[in-house]
């Protein structure tokens, strides 16, 4: 029976400074660092094991995955990285204080920007300094100014399907370290959730999500790691 | 013109307490850790970047290419690993300090297992708490149970000529974190060096080796990047 387990990477400095990230690179803090490790335990403890680790290119998804495989003894592990699976693009929020946010435009505004379904955030202006069109890393890719979640999930499950899905249905274990809403997307997927009660899914930073699926990658059960 | 970086991985704890490692996955140690680091600093300080990244199964070497790769910026280049780039495997020497040995057998004899080129160590026993044989990573693979130097090469050019050299010759700038006896045979190869000689040529750790490279991956080149 294929086994998926996702992990929403470890707490990240704008995490912390309560900031817009979104595609931005920012690294994981100590406390991230060590909610990565611990997961790690978790399912080494747990007798969890993996044939096959998925990515983001995001630095703090990335180390997630490299701290909680170190500590389960499979840092051997393939690993495959890919910008389908980062973070929603936050667009002319991002690097803003969620805080500033609100006093600027009000709760309302931004309620609306960070759990509509489908509106997106205002598109990065292009002289932002947060604008990554021309980092390396996307050399070739149509880099979004901006996405709602629902623009994320449209980018995000071509890559479940081309590379994720058949490598479970291929009978190998699969761990995705990536984001709150790239982890959203998937989780709508799998678990069926419509597009109203998505948004207000909250995914935690660290926990280890199982899924148990059946042969044509239906989702029997879901659950914390840490609860069973 | 194709571009290869060699670096052998930092400290490891076996290295300091000066025993016969191979293919025992022994960590690196803090100043392993810092060397990996500042390997990584030096390459982005002389503008190197790269396209792919290679290294073997063990952690000592994986860890020196993600503590390369993060100072560098790149944690998100694509990173194949593979038992091929694995240190050679010390047979019945594995775990043994060198000192002991050499009170044991002789300096002599020491120096022929370490040194000599196709000469391999007894086989390690079969059990041995140092046998790998049902090791998960190895799964499928004929694990050796022990190698010479010339050993050691057969099995790692292979994997240089189905993976390596074909990146290279596409136009992919490469970095291989590996190990002093899987690069003495890129090293060897590369610059046709003799059997006599390679035993001799001494790998050291966390300094980075460049290759310049003409079009049929023929050595224009070599030098350790920190002289540039």
């Amino acid at each position: 029976m294929p086994k998926l387990v996702l992990i929403r990477h470890g707490q990240s400095a704008w995490n912390l400074e309560n900031r817009f990230t979104g595609w931005w690179d920012v690294d994981l803090t100590e406390l991230g660092a060590r909610e990565a490790k611990e997961a790690g335990e978790l399912m080494a403890a747990k007798g969890l094991d993996f044939d096959l680790c998925f990515t983001s290119v995001q630095t703090r998804a990335i180390k997630t995955l490299h701290l909680g495989l170190e500590a389960m003894g499979r840092l051997w592990l393939p690993v495959e990285k890919h910008w389908r699976l980062n973070e929603r693009h936050y667009g002319g929020l991002t690097g803003l204080n969620k805080q500033e946010m609100r006093e600027k435009v009000g709760e309302e505004q931004v309620h609306i920007w960070r759990r509509s379904f489908d509106i997106a955030p205002p598109a990065m202006e292009p002289d932002s300094p947060f604008d990554l069109a021309n980092d390396r890393r996307y050399a070739g890719i149509d880099v979004p100014q901006t996405e709602s979640l629902k623009d994320t999930i449209a980018r995000v499950l071509p890559y479940w399907e081309e590379r994720i899905a058949p490598a479970l249905k291929a009978g190998e274990r699969v761990l995705i370290s990536a984001h709150g809403n790239s982890l959203r997307a998937l989780v709508k997927h799998l678990s069926n959730i419509s597009d109203d009660e998505i948004t207000g899914l909250e995914i935690p930073t660290g926990q280890p999500i199982v899924y148990e699926l059946d042969e044509g990658l239906n989702a029997k059960e879901r659950y914390y790691l840490k609860d069973r």
